[in-house]
């Protein structure tokens, strides 16, 4: 049976969860949308609560059902104008689904000193941090913290992080500074990502592995958390240069957390 | 005298400009918006066509017109509501300028083979293109070249930028086959940046100078191009990841670009 109507309680569910980030922590759910975002989730092992496709994703991708191991029944199907009305792109692909979020509380008890960690405070940018989490993913850091950022789970998150969600060790967290003082009771090397006057990254041998902080888009980190680092590093730039996008930025500290290995 | 009309022909005309490409191809001029871009841009000694102010944003910044060197009449007084009208932006701050093209066609001919130049074949995302812009000029990257790529004067691009239009030198370009062709007779390197099986960007000396090509975000460079190249470029990634942001990944090669220096 195709699904048409707006006012079927599984479309009217995907879409609150799509737009209502409440909710979503409610339901500890996520949406996501695309066949490469639905294929990594099944492939990852990730918990499928249910998977929509429209009449044509299906007719055009007749074996997803089957290299998928799932079952006729495990698919909802929908009607391509209802594909359309719970897209969040301009040109949807039709095949979306609801998984279980995947941030994992427990992390912070189990990080090594010679780990490579990402740190994120209050990013805001939704494509800032999805580009972030590809780039953490692509270079192979060890897990990612973040405090108080946009929601990892938001749209345009989830589709920029391009499945990184899934193969990535997150945490989302409360308290920078209660992190900053296990990291050094735990003898974990933290670097404060600065604009200005840091140590150049390329002299602060990050590769012997820690944390490194990546602040606020518009202000950087605040003086009293980087303060509370081992060090504060800088990317060199052209004196007349102001600043780099943030996703840039945190790529090139992480890019160089991994050189002359 | 304060202009409140949306028919009024200075808004009539930035609005046009904003929004039509082809418009600002004909007209050589494109659109500026915010405190810093219009500072950036009379700093550089940028040629203005027009100034528009609203009255709330003149009443907030009175050193504006004099520290810039400004005559009272070389500023056009807007409305509030009219300054939100012709915002790109979601809280305009309620300056705009309209101001020259600044593309320099003639660089072919200048290039060095120390110099290290960007040339980006079919960008297609403004905000990846902005960000790459922005990371050349902080890197100090001695020019870019775009072929096929979206307008550099769209107002996303100009934005995302950050003012590294007016910093760096840049050319609009039709034929990548005849630059490599000119390349190579000129004994300048080029690296094509690919996805896989290249050289280790660590391994490949990029920093004797050159053109490093990216290409566009989903297809990446066509293969007739990369093997026009002297050589093809790879950043090392963990195996199950698939690619970087196409800003991160120009962003990192450029990076390298500077190394050791």
């Amino acid at each position: 049976m195709v699904i048409t109507s707006r006012k079927n309680t599984a479309i009217q569910f995907y879409k609150k969860l799509l737009t209502n980030k409440r909710f979503r922590k409610e339901e500890n759910l996520f949406c996501l949308e695309g066949f490469r975002l639905v294929n990594e989730m099944l492939l990852s092992k990730g918990e499928a609560k249910m998977i929509l496709a429209s009449e044509t994703f299906l007719a055009k991708n007749s074996a997803f059902i089957a290299s998928n191991h799932l079952n006729q029944t495990d698919v909802l199907v929908i009607s391509d104008a209802l594909a359309e009305y719970i897209s969040d792109v301009p040109t949807p692909q039709g095949v979306f689904a609801i998984a279980k979020r995947l941030d994992k509380k427990c992390m912070l008890g189990t990080i090594k000193t010679t780990g490579r960690y990402l740190v994120l405070c209050q990013l805001q940018d939704p494509g800032n941090l999805g580009t972030i989490l590809r780039s953490a993913d692509a270079f192979g850091m060890d897990g990612v913290f973040l405090f108080n950022c946009c929601d990892i789970y938001s749209p345009k998150v989830v589709r920029s992080a391009m499945g990184a969600l899934f193969h990535l060790p997150f945490a989302l967290c409360d308290d920078i500074h209660s992190f900053l003082t296990c990291c050094k009771s735990r003898h974990i090397i933290t670097y404060a990502a600065v604009v200005c006057n840091g140590i150049p990254i390329t002299d602060s041998a990050m590769q012997r592995g820690g944390a490194l902080l990546i602040g606020n888009e518009g202000n950087g980190l605040d003086e009293e958390t980087a303060s509370l680092c081992t060090e504060r590093i800088t990317i060199p730039m052209r004196s007349s240069a102001e600043s780099l996008n943030a996703s840039v930025a945190a790529s090139v500290c992480m890019w160089e957390m991994f050189k002359d290995e």
